[in-house]
């Protein structure tokens, strides 16, 4: 693949702005780059029914397949074409891309439209009958993900196509390119806590029941928790509480109720319904409600063949040994795993989300090496 | 007495609208009740800079005194002309006093214009060479009281004018006039407690610092105090939190800072300076900040010859036994007692701070021919 491909690809894309959730221009920029290489492309837009709008709908989705001879494996690559807003206080515009010494400037250019250039980049160098090849990209990873990869993986099931493999091109690279990859996620929950008491004056406290009082219960007994110590491959779960409210602006009144919030973000030890009924336990012993809203079950790709072929192309190209992590957020992967292995790798992500986003265009280069390296030992 | 005077004194009283903080009319009303008995009187403005709005001035004040002998014995009655706020939803407007039945209805009804009524009447009864007697009648002490009986107090003061008693005509009462007398009240402090910690993603809580879990811990602690086990005449201590704070969004985000408020309703074993000390001692050593505001210290009337007097009035008329109390919340008394013994007892509470305020009018009667008692027996 040539140095001009890729960045030609990148900036193609950046120039389309795509704040989450994502339609439109930038999936046909995506359709113009993919269909001279032969896939057969499907698009469409999910969540566009009116009561979908508060779920983040409507959002345009592409999945894209280039079928090798019958039998051949099939290798997948999944992304996402939406962007995170820009914020205020950029130095050129965020959907300009913007070419300045070795770096190439825009929102998106690690996360993740840098990424996706450099994996259709690599295309250009692979042989059309090496298998089956698909890249899953959607517009709405960024935000509550409702209508974005799993409405294409309903799409999926519908055709019955199942990869092999997944590839997901998030930006897992941390100080240089390639020195880490993900094989796998921890899950994530969060959870309400209400706890009703009854109002009165703090004068008179037989007469009242303080729900803080019980509040603060369940917080010390959810702080002395020990979910696990962590696995081979995963750091040990984490409970964090992130608000509390009560709203009583009366200084001498026992308030009514009271309302914390926790988040855990926790490994395969764990499911999002064991935590859920653990903590559910704590708070009703104590009086008090609970709602959970499971984001994502944890998931992991044990080491082995695939992880294997992704470290050993970024060994290759980098010289750099990739370290085999589970750490971070949730990522699509969490949707992607329940039918697949995958293994996450892509740009550095050290300016991801923040202002004057930029990739090292070498490392462009770079990644489109891997991807290519990759898809070839993944097919052979 | 007559039935007719005090009934038609707090029908006077109620007649002029008087929302904390209060001045004029129901002041004019209030000397001319007293002019033509023989009193001295005073009245100013306290808390008339433009600063002083916002701790709840210009109050009005008023303070009367008749001089017995000298060396006689000086009896003082203290009361407030404000009233809280009516609310919405009463049967009759609430500053037009309403005869139903055995009932006076109207706002101050029994807090405490019916009270003070009582006592202006019982005044008709006595001899005027019995002693000295006097009335602090504020404008504030339903609110923030900063310009009130305080103010009275520092005018006394100047003049070198110390009764040797003094009754608060608060109402007292509970499920009939003279169940309950109070011969002090507990302490009362708010603190509010900040805690800051480091803000930063939940998936990665070794880069943020949970002020949560910090002010989780200061809950706790304080939740297992015991500060006392109540004395002869008060309950035990009470700490009551009142309010949490967070205030953040973000579902994924460990906040930057928590805060808590809470109430302590104390005895005489403490002082608001010693609590303070205490809190925030625990607060600092998990790492929080700690704001005391101190709103009042115990007092207590040791049972004695005063309580003695008014106990024994009220067995007389009422033929119920008053029980000495010290619950409740936090009266003017509290600025009182720091110069003189001082006992409370007053008309039913039941209604008080409630829509369709009343009160009995045979209490009333009741009430005035107590007060006789009381002052004639004290001065005695
Ligand atoms: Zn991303
Ligand atoms: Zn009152």
């Amino acid at each position: 693949m040539t140095r001009a491909t890729i960045l030609d690809y990148a900036k193609r894309l950046i120039a389309q702005p795509s704040i989450t959730p994502a339609t439109g221009s930038v999936f046909d920029e995506m359709e113009a780059m993919l269909a001279p290489l032969g896939f057969e492309i499907s698009r469409f837009i999910a969540g566009d029914s009116p009561e979908d709008a508060e779920l983040g709908g409507p959002v345009e989705n592409l999945f894209a397949i280039r079928h090798g001879a019958p039998g051949s494996r099939h290798f997948s690559y999944a992304g996402h074409l939406d962007v995170v807003p820009p914020g205020q206080g950029w130095q050129t515009d965020p959907f300009v891309p913007e070419q300045r010494g070795d770096l190439l400037y825009g929102r998106g250019a690690v996360d993740m439209k840098g990424s996706i250039a450099a994996f259709v980049g690599a295309l250009h160098h692979l042989p059309d009958d090496l298998g089956t090849i698909s890249l899953i990209i959607t517009g709405d990873e960024e935000g509550p993900a409702r209508f974005g990869t799993v409405a294409i993986m309903d799409l999926m099931a519908e055709r019955g196509i199942t990869p092999d493999l997944c590839l997901v091109g998030e930006p897992t690279s941390v100080n240089r390119l390639g020195d880490m990859m993900k094989i796998g996620r921890r899950g994530s929950v969060n959870m309400w806590i209400t706890v009703n008491g009854m109002q009165g004056h703090v004068a008179y406290p037989h007469n009242a029941d303080n729900p803080i009082t019980k509040l603060g219960k369940i917080l010390s007994e959810i702080d002395s928790l020990q979910l696990d110590e962590g696995t081979d491959w995963f750091q040990p779960s984490n409970i964090e509480f992130t608000d509390l409210h009560v709203g009583n602006p009366a200084h001498n009144v026992i308030p009514a109720r009271a309302e914390g919030r926790l988040s855990i973000r926790f490994n395969d030890r764990h499911s999002g319904e064991s935590l859920s009924a653990m903590v559910k336990e704590i708070v009703e012993r104590h009086g008090g409600e609970l709602k959970p809203i499971i984001s994502g079950e944890p998931f992991l790709t044990p080491p082995g063949e695939f992880s294997d072929i992704v470290a050993g192309a970024i060994r290759e190209v980098t010289g750099v040994d990739p370290e085999l992590s589970t750490s971070g957020g949730t990522s699509d992967a969490r949707f992607l795993a329940k039918i697949m292995p995958v293994v996450e790798f892509g740009l550095c992500n050290a300016t991801m989300h923040k202002l004057d986003e930029a990739v090292a265009i070498d490392d462009l280069e770079k990644l489109g090496e891997i991807f290519a390296l990759i898809v070839e030992r993944a097919l052979r």
